[in-house]
């Protein structure tokens, strides 16, 4: 008798978030998962039945680094070709960055340690043009350093629930952050945050309130906002079009 | 008898290259100055009948700081209402950045005393896909110490006719490179060049020959190509859509 050999593979994925009804599998709209599964599944020869994703992004969110996994009985030979071959089979909006032969029990969500997400705003007077659809456009003037200061109280672990918008649907709304960091480039201010695992829109929430801080709006602290734990006192979320994935780490 | 007050405006303007058939007015096309003429006269209730800009950008290339200029007899009180307004009137992909009053006698092109362009390459195996339309692609690897050291060699003042394409639309082929290099941030190389003026075609077809040199195709030195002053020695034409006019000095 043949042993049959399983195989787990991992996919850096990169797509442009405005041109998907989000990550998740969802009837008659398109969706990051179902394009990556059929060109998968075509690119193999090999009908996977499911990909798991780091996360699921909403819809316009933007992915440098989403990560998904899956088994296949056919593995390829060559791993880059496999790049090639399901970024040829997707349009210009979804390619496949990297592909990696993992353990048999890795899985793209539950494996993960750390994440990295940053939200990019084009801070001018004049609308975005090169940067169209990838930024969100604040012409207010912006008080890096009182933003910077609400940013850093966000470090350490807390109760999120603040910053999440929708029903519950992790058991717990801890989480921990490492990384909390406001910078300006010219015109560009990016928040970059690095944590555990984040909760629903909750990147969103935090720079929306970030953003009542720079401009001065915000008249609890950031601290009594986490510790509230009530959506109310945060700020509203920020369009999901400058947010991005940029990388899972496991 | 009334003093006709006439004012001189300096605009910086951003565009995606993409969109248009090039700066100049051509009939029956997509062109930036067209746009902005009547984006102009409309926004000033003023017909101006004529802009003057730093450059000529071909169809493609894209600027973040190309400059123009125009005479009115109707100038805002307001600068950056001429902002808001012109870009208002425009579609997403040209707007005005900034709004200046500059002497009577400022000449976009004429009073430029030096420009910078930059270009840049997605140096990696899977397609772009955020920066789609943004950079050229190029999957081979690239030696960036030969890159650079061929880039330095364009430094100082030189006949730069090697690098052009097309008929010589200017009397003198010398210009003056006063930096030159390349650098790399993840997967984007980016060749920055600051000169004097420059050629047609110029930029691409020195990143055209750079590329040569970072995959060791290229039998000539920089030196040599450049002293040969024929086009068959240097490369081709890197595409316009990785190219963008950054800045102009005054």
């Amino acid at each position: 008798m043949a042993t049959i050999a399983m195989a787990t593979i991992a996919l850096t994925v990169e797509y442009d978030g405005l041109k998907f009804c989000g990550y998740q599998s969802q009837p008659n709209v398109r969706t990051v998962e179902d394009e990556l599964k059929r060109a998968i599944s075509l690119a193999l020869r090999d009908e996977v039945p499911v990909i798991y994703s780091a996360g699921r992004t909403d819809a316009g969110v933007h992915a440098r680094g989403q990560v998904v996994s899956f088994s296949t009985m056919r593995p390829p030979s060559d791993l880059n070709q496999l790049v090639l071959a399901v970024s040829g089979l997707l349009r210009p909006d979804l390619a496949v960055t990297q592909a990696k032969l993992v353990a048999e029990d890795f899985h793209a969500r539950k494996s993960a340690q750390r994440k990295q997400y940053s939200y990019h705003i084009l801070n001018r007077i004049a609308p975005p043009v090169l940067d169209y659809g990838r930024v969100w456009h604040v012409s207010a003037e912006l008080d890096l350093a009182a933003m910077q200061e609400a940013a850093s109280s966000l470090l350490g672990e807390h109760d999120f629930s603040a910053f999440r918008t929708g029903p519950a649907v992790t058991k717990s709304s801890i989480r921990t952050i490492f990384e909390s960091e406001v910078s300006r480039v010219g015109e560009r201010v990016v928040y970059r945050v690095i944590g555990s695992g984040f909760l629903r829109h909750m990147v969103r929430g935090i720079v929306g309130t970030l953003v009542q801080f720079a401009t001065h709006q915000s008249s609890s602290s950031m601290a009594e906002i986490i510790s509230s734990g009530g959506r109310k006192s945060a700020g509203p979320n920020a369009p999901a079009h400058g947010l991005y994935l940029d990388w899972v780490e496991y």
